[in-house]
């Protein structure tokens, strides 16, 4: 029998912070490009097509001495149950061995590292100067990003939210976003006073919903979409020169956010060649032959190690393509579990 | 937060008997035959080449609500780390909501939906006066094949046994198998003696370990080959007319127990195409074209339910290759968490 870790949401709450997961993910796309990690193949399985559906994402990071899986499920009549429509559960074992580490819930490291994966893209493409940050779709996902952009960007002065859907709610994101925010900088409350200072200087900047999805484009340095959307809600005459975009919603088959002539001469960097020309933003552009696999420019492994460059002039069009790679997760979930260990939470059994 | 079960080995050996899980298994194949049940894709992956992989095998059985996966791993060198080889896990989720239910250790799960595949294809296969069973392969599946095959059949009067690589070792498997017997029986001790005697009579036989393989093949009534090999150990002008071979051993690409010609002409049954032609015994003699997948005669669950003929005559050849489902692991540790919850065993947490 193994010693054997559970970690519940409560835990994970409080033992993971949003600078952390910013290293944790860098570090998980650097191992897959200095090939001590891989991704295994996704398994995908729909209970009732477009009502219910989940995924097994698996993966190893021989470097950090782990393998596991994260599996996430999507029952769309859930919240009318009083449960979450998503679930995630993420399980790590001893790549040494084959020994089961721990298990622990996965919806807040998976809302985490989806931030972290935006705010990445920003911070390893963006302008330096960027200013204006549109946030495209106002859902769960949406504080994780702007923290993880702030954290990532010295000069962000104003984040514009648009939701496709309906105005009111982005509305309604952008009066609660400071609450959320600063729950999310708590942290470094205690942690580092200085960062905690300085995080709040930051998040003391304009949140706007705007109806105007065009003028918005028209305006932003930065653009990061984390919708559902099966329809692309960027057109490609409205992104002007310079702009970045860390496309962030799609995970699945025919999901698409923005235009796919964006890629023609966009500077594109991905998380995983694979997934993104089977289930990410890169797909329908892939598929009409709009861009070909070597015109990826790298994985963003490759651009975090400084072994290609990203941005090659202010006037670039840049794009990030993330899909959401079981190592960000596994990585996230391996730090959980030594933290738990070290501060005494958690619980502890046998397997 | 979900409440969420941990059930540890010792937990697992308290609460599951063959005489159960055989049920299990059989209802796992006939689900999935009445369209309630399915296999998702398969994932493997290889560490270090022959010496340590793991694989991932999932699915759904919406008759019984739920769904989930095995994940298990082999690492060749950790018997000499004072660990076991193979380590298992199984998660269990719930099929109408996505929430997870529970996770336990696989190790001796496996091996009991393992031995009740061997014996169920035994009990529907074999004729039944089959009175000599020859096991091929003295390791640590051995004792389970044998205690499914003595409940299943009722005639069995000699067990011999064969190991290819050793003979003392199959002598020795001979000289212990019947206290380990008594130690898979024990259950019905309590449960119910009646079973308990008539079983004990069942296992006075003779148990002979063998250095001919073909004479004890040209001697067998039922075969049940469990061995890792790659090349065939039974050959086909051995085997005499009438003869059952429950396949279980192959689970993975290029594994192979059984000369490939016997499949030209026996009936041949499986628990799952895609997995038979893919990594189970049905592989080799796929991929040469001496059978075809409408040559297959039907997967076992079909057989279990009454709508497809197995043996037709006492002079068939009759095959039963058992790759391993995820739906035999599932059935079988759902059925755990429920009597774990009436027994009170176990750990209950929150995740």
């Amino acid at each position: 029998m193994f010693p054997f870790k559970v970690l519940n949401q409560e835990n994970i709450k409080e033992l993971l912070d949003m600078r952390t997961v910013i290293e944790l993910v860098e570090r998980a796309y650097t191992l897959k490009e200095k090939e001590e990690a891989s991704l295994f193949p996704m398994v995908f399985h729909e209970f009732v097509p477009g009502k219910a559906d989940m995924d097994i994402k698996s993966g190893e990071l021989v470097g950090a001495n782990i393998f596991g899986l994260k599996l996430v499920s999507w029952f769309g009549d859930n919240p009318s149950k009083n449960l979450p429509a998503v679930v995630g559960t993420v399980l790590v074992l001893d790549s040494r061995t084959g020994a089961p580490l721990g298990i622990m819930s996965g919806e807040f490291i998976t809302m985490m590292r989806t931030g972290a994966a935006g705010g990445i893209g920003a911070k390893y493409l963006a302008r330096k100067a960027s200013e204006h940050l549109v946030l495209v779709g106002s859902g769960h996902l949406g504080p994780y990003q702007i923290i993880a952009t702030l954290m990532s960007m010295e000069n962000i002065k104003k984040v514009t939210v648009y939701n496709a859907n309906s105005f009111e709610h982005a509305n309604d994101f952008c009066k609660s976003i400071k609450d959320k925010l600063l729950e999310l900088l708590a942290p470094y409350n205690d942690l580092d006073q200085e960062f905690y200072d300085q995080m709040l200087q930051r998040i003391d900047i304009s949140f706007e919903a705007t109806q105007d999805i065009q003028q918005a484009t028209e305006q932003a340095d930065i653009i990061i979409t984390a919708t559902p959307a099966r329809k692309p809600i960027i057109k490609k005459e409205w992104v002007k020169p310079g702009t970045h975009i860390s496309c962030i919603g799609a995970d699945m088959e025919g999901k698409q956010e923005i235009d796919e002539n964006l890629f023609v001469n966009a500077r594109v960097f991905v998380d995983d060649v694979g997934q993104a020309i089977s289930v990410g933003e890169t797909e329908v552009p892939y598929k009409k032959g709009l861009i070909a696999t070597n015109q990826i420019e790298e994985e963003i492994g490759s651009l975090i190690l400084g072994k290609v460059a990203g941005r090659v002039s202010n006037e670039d069009i840049t794009i990030f393509d993330s899909t959401g790679i079981s190592l960000q997760d596994l990585l996230t979930a391996n730090y959980l579990l030594e933290q738990a260990t070290e501060k005494k939470l958690g619980l502890i059994t046998t397997l």
